[in-house]
Order: structure tokens, then C-alpha cells, then sequence
């Protein structure tokens, strides 16, 4: 019988569930939000001029050079930007630096958010032993009107939203985010994860050139989605200096590699590549959603890279069948076995040959 | 004035501050124990066959290819592998997995350490928040005979001693590690710290292989030094599988990335290129202490791939004086102004080339 040296937040812990990276290449793969194009030539090139030099020392213990191109890109001073490994470690460290490890019953202090959300939410919570207030949305995956004095009344420090929302890709407008900012101020920060952002209408970059700007707003991008490199883990966070100098306290010291770095520059530089996937992704989206709902499925409007849709309850075909009969045809989708969402399908937008598949699947259950 | 949404334990926090990383080529960079040599030519092959498709997708999330290669390695089982973006990130899981968050001062539950140490173990327990037990090492950085006895009054969960110790050189027995292990065995985790071994005669690996193994003994693995790949991030924990098991929840879900996962695998399978370099250092560092002997300096006999020295005393030159004079001639070494190292200087052995540069730059002084 071996000791439990771990702490019992970490015990009890259930672990993150990714979805599910089948290692064979033969299957339709829409389970995971990755986009379907492949990354620029130009960060492929950048990667491939990797040095050894670059290698043997330690990397930018900051990032300076990414930083600086990503403040160009946003109209933003490079001080209020920080690189993180993937925007996962991001919302670790805002954790980290405004939330009270207390227990997750233990009072003020934790995190706030909406659900159905991201569910890392709720495992980094866990982690770091901080109390969690989870808010219900609207059966249309709206924040309701009273989130905010909900999650103040709970004491939250940090309060997350994703935006466009996962898994609905729902967009919560601007105006209700700077609204939600100003009644946090002085109490809570407000962390926008921007992750499918690129796929979106509008973003909330604005709430960073008010005047003043908000003070207490972070965002979060990421790579994984919009410039096809989930497998290089870089994200990055934008915000008043304060909190990205709070945060950079609390990163690891040297947290992104060079290799990752340059890649991510250039990835930025050469946007317009990134760009052109996102209007196909978009185009595919939109006919998508109108083929399913000619199929008779529900499906919520979306500003993201994927589609949440619901199918139709006369058929007897529950989602969770229809996931299952789809893993058997080899196409991959994402089932949440969760209130609100266990009669949905996750279905991330592909390439056009993709998405005729899966429709044809669908229409031959 | 903007409100202070950060704890008060990030705010009061100064950064762990890394050796300068100078950005002209120019300099002799003896200061951050870097590899003087470049990794091997196949990590780079690895690293330039880089596929779009495997960034475009999400790396293996635990890195199961690299960790089979290094269970091998290493004699071990897979599950006793976990891969980490850099040994930092092994040490902060450790902190978070093991330790209590209860304010500095705030009883027991912490990490103990011997100083002087590797300063972003403090740092780390700051941003943690968890006690931090100090126990000084000897004159001659040895740990001393009461020092389990010290960090278990404290209550400490995890134990941390860096081997061989940073800045000295200095190895400490296998001996006094397994029977510092034994006492702490039920009550805290001894985490071995071997960011430098590879310049060693020997390691602790020989706790994982004991019948029965350690349970409580995990050992932290490097790319930076030993393979020149300090730009990449990429570290290791092997140990017991239940603490692997316990790490590996409170790690980011994607905390390693697919270049860099593939670049350590390769790096490992091709071991031999990185163990020609540490012979040559180690043939250097033999010289080096002969040299700087006869300086009349005092060398520590160090077992890394740096060597810690006492310049003479009759000179009136102070250690602060020489580092500051060797920067001026763009030889850059480092100094800690901390108690027990201020008469010191850590040198890192470079090429013959800078290694003689040195000498003779020191030499005119």
C-alpha cells in the first residue's frame, strides 16, 4: 500500500478529457476544433531554419520579439502582451495570480464562469483548490443578466468567458462584455478567451483602446485554431500592463521555446495565409449549417470553427447513437455527456470533402 | 490608480532573474551553463522534417513516443515517464501536487531546500504560496547530517536537492540521497533535481532500480545542458508511477509540443553525439580547475559543466570586481550577490578557445 503523498485536490481529481486523437489517418477528423488547412508555407520555412545556435541557448525568456509584432497587429504597447505555451497556460496563470487557493468550498476568492463551457475551466480550478461558481446560461447559451452580480456575490477575483462561445460559437456582443467589464472593475478581471475569435464577426480588442482602457480585461488568442497549429502550443494573452507584469511574474521563466516563437511571429506576419482559411471555414459553416437544418437538425448560429447542432427527435436517433454510428463510419465528432448538451453534436467545420462526407453519413443513418 | 487584482503574494514577488542573455554573437558567454557544443545534426533533421500536418494538429498530450523511448532508456516502465515543457515546469508541478498553499508563514505542508540553491525553487514556492524551509548547506555545500531531520520538523512534502548542487558541482553521494529518501519515505517526496548529471559519474537512477523502489523519489531529466537544447524547453520526471500518475493531472493538457516532443526523442536515440560532448567537457573542466588552481583561485571540484571559484584573497580583486571586469572584455560569467557566493564566481565551461580566453583575460587582470 503506497502512501498518498498528493494533495487531496489532486487526488480526487479527474483528469481533463481531450477529444479523442485517433493515430490512424484515415479517418474524418471533426472532433477537436482543429482547422482543415494546413499552416502557412512561410511558418513551415521558419521552423525548418531552426539553427543550431538557437537551440543551444536558452530561448527569450519573454518572447520580445513575438511580442513586439503582436502589439504592431493589435494597435497594443509590447508590454501588454505575454506569450504563453498554448493559450491553456494562460488561463492557468490568470488563475494562478487573481484566485485564492482555498478550497473549493472555502469561501471568496475563485473563479467564475458560464455553463456549458470550456470544461479545462473547471479541472484548472481544481488544481489550483479555488473555489469555482459555475452560472447556468440561457438555453441559448446567452450569459444571463444577472451573471455579473452573480459572480460577485461568490467573491470571484477572475471571471471567464469564451467568445465566441464553445461548444455553442455563439458571440456575446461587445456591448454586454464591456458592460460585464465595468460592473467587475475594481473587484474581478474579466478573461475573454478569444480562442475561435478568428472565426468570429467582431472581437473584443476594442475594450483595450477605450478611454481609459479597461483595466481589468484580459484576452486570450491562441494558434491551435485559426493558423493551423495546434500541435506548436503557443497562445498569447493581451492586457493593461498591470496584469500582464502579474502574470509574468507567475509564468515558468523560460515558458515558450524559440523554435515555437519565431514560428509564431511569422505566423502573425504572414496572416494573410491564416486569413484566406478562415473565409473558407466560414463559407463551409454557413453551408453547413443551412444542409443540416434541411436535414431537420437544430443548429445554433455559430461564429466559431465549429457547429453545436441538435438532430431531430422524431428520428429515435439520440446524439449520442448517432456519434457512436459515426466513429463506426471512421468520421469523428464530439459528444458532451453533460446537462444541456447530451442531446447535441460538437461538430467542427472541415474541408468541403469532409463535410460532404459527414453529411452523406447523416442522411444514411 | 489601478486596483491591485493580483494576490498579494504575486505582487510581493520579485521574478526569478536568469543570467543575462547578451544579444550580440560577440561575447564569451560563460554565465548560463549552456553546452558549448551544438546538439546533434539529427535533432535538427527532426526538427527541419517538420510536417504542416503535425502542427496543424494537437501534439500527443503526454508525449507517449518520447516517453517510451526514455522508459527505455532509463531501464523503467512508460508510466514512470512524464514529459514537461522544460525541467521548470517538473518543479512547479512537484510544488503544485505536494505542497500546501498556506501562505509563506503559514505552517506546514511546504518544500524544503538546502541553500544556496537554484533560486526559482524560492521563487516557485513563492508564486505557490507554501512554506519555505531552509537548511544551509557546508562550507563545502555538503548537506548536512541533520538536514531531513530539519525539513521534516518543518512538515515539508516535497524535499528538493539539486545533484550535482547548482552553483558548486559539487555530487552528493548515491548513498546519503537513498538514505535521505528512506527518512523521508510516508512523509514528503524527495525530488532530485539532475538538470546537470549528465557531467556526473554517476546518478540516482539506481533509487528507481532498488527492490522495492523508492515510492517517494522522482528524478528531473534536462535537454538544455546535456544535449544543447536549452531553446527547445523540453525536461523529464521519472519516479514511481503513482506520482507520475499525480503530476501528470496537474500538468497543462498540452503541455509539450510536437516539434519538440519529436526533437527529445531524437536527441535521446541519438545519445552518443550529446556524450562526446560531455567528455569533452569534463576533460575541460579538469584542465580549467588545474589552470585556475595555479591562478591560486580555489576551485571547487565540481562534477557539472560549470565550475564555482574563490579568486585569491591577497589580490584585493573581489569576485563582484573580476565579473565586472571580464564583461567589460565581453567574457560574461556570473556572480551572486547572496550570502556564501559573494566571494564566488560561477564559470561555465565553454570551448578550449573561450576557456583560454578566459584564463588569459583573467590572467591580466
Amino acid at each position: 500500500m503506497i502512501m498518498a503523498y498528493a494533495r487531496d485536490n489532486i487526488r480526487e481529481l479527474g483528469a481533463y478529457v481531450p477529444g479523442e486523437q485517433p493515430v490512424t489517418g484515415s479517418v474524418i477528423k471533426l472532433n477537436t476544433n482543429e482547422n482543415p488547412y494546413p499552416p502557412a508555407e512561410e511558418v513551415l520555412a521558419a521552423i525548418r531554419s531552426t539553427h543550431g545556435e538557437a537551440l543551444r541557448r536558452y530561448p527569450d525568456p519573454r518572447a520580445e520579439p513575438f511580442r513586439q509584432v503582436a502589439a504592431e497587429l493589435h494597435g497594443l504597447e509590447p508590454e501588454q502582451v505575454i506569450a504563453t505555451n498554448g493559450g491553456d497556460e494562460l488561463i492557468r496563470l490568470a488563475l494562478n495570480v487573481f484566485c485564492r487557493p482555498v478550497g473549493r468550498d472555502g469561501g471568496s476568492g475563485g473563479v467564475g464562469i458560464a455553463e456549458p463551457s470550456y470544461s479545462l475551466y473547471d479541472v484548472l480550478a481544481a488544481i489550483h483548490d479555488t473555489p469555482l461558481c459555475c452560472v447556468a446560461l440561457t438555453d441559448e447559451f446567452e450569459l444571463p443578466d444577472n451573471f455579473a452580480e452573480r459572480v460577485l456575490e461568490a467573491g470571484c477575483r477572475l471571471v471567464i468567458v469564451v467568445n465566441p462561445h464553445a461548444p455553442s460559437g455563439r458571440l456575446e456582443p461587445l456591448a454586454r462584455l464591456e458592460a460585464l467589464a465595468g460592473r467587475l472593475r475594481g473587484q474581478a478581471v474579466l478573461l475573454v478567451d478569444e480562442a475561435y475569435v478568428d472565426f468570429a464577426a467582431s472581437d473584443a480588442i476594442a475594450l483595450l483602446h477605450a478611454s481609459p482602457p479597461c483595466d481589468n480585461v484580459l484576452l486570450l488568442r491562441s494558434f491551435s485554431k485559426g493558423y493551423a497549429l495546434a500541435g506548436l502550443r503557443f497562445g498569447y494573452g493581451l492586457g493593461h500592463r498591470d496584469l500582464i507584469v502579474a502574470l509574468d511574474k507567475a509564468r515558468d521563466s523560460y515558458n515558450t521555446d524559440a523554435v515555437s516563437q519565431q514560428a509564431a511571429a511569422t505566423a502573425l506576419r504572414h496572416r494573410d495565409v491564416a486569413e484566406r482559411s478562415w473565409h473558407a471555414v466560414i463559407a463551409e459553416r454557413d453551408r453547413m449549417t443551412k444542409a443540416l437544418t434541411a436535414q431537420s437538425y437544430a443548429v445554433f448560429p455559430s461564429q466559431s470553427n465549429f457547429i453545436l447542432v441538435r438532430p431531430p427527435r422524431d428520428t429515435g436517433k439520440g446524439a449520442a447513437k448517432i456519434f457512436r454510428k459515426l466513429k463506426e463510419r471512421g468520421i469523428y465528432v464530439r459528444y458532451f455527456d453533460q446537462e444541456g448538451l447530451a442531446d447535441k453534436l460538437r461538430i467542427t467545420i472541415g474541408t468541403p470533402e469532409q463535410n460532404e462526407a459527414l453529411l452523406q453519413a447523416l442522411a444514411g443513418l
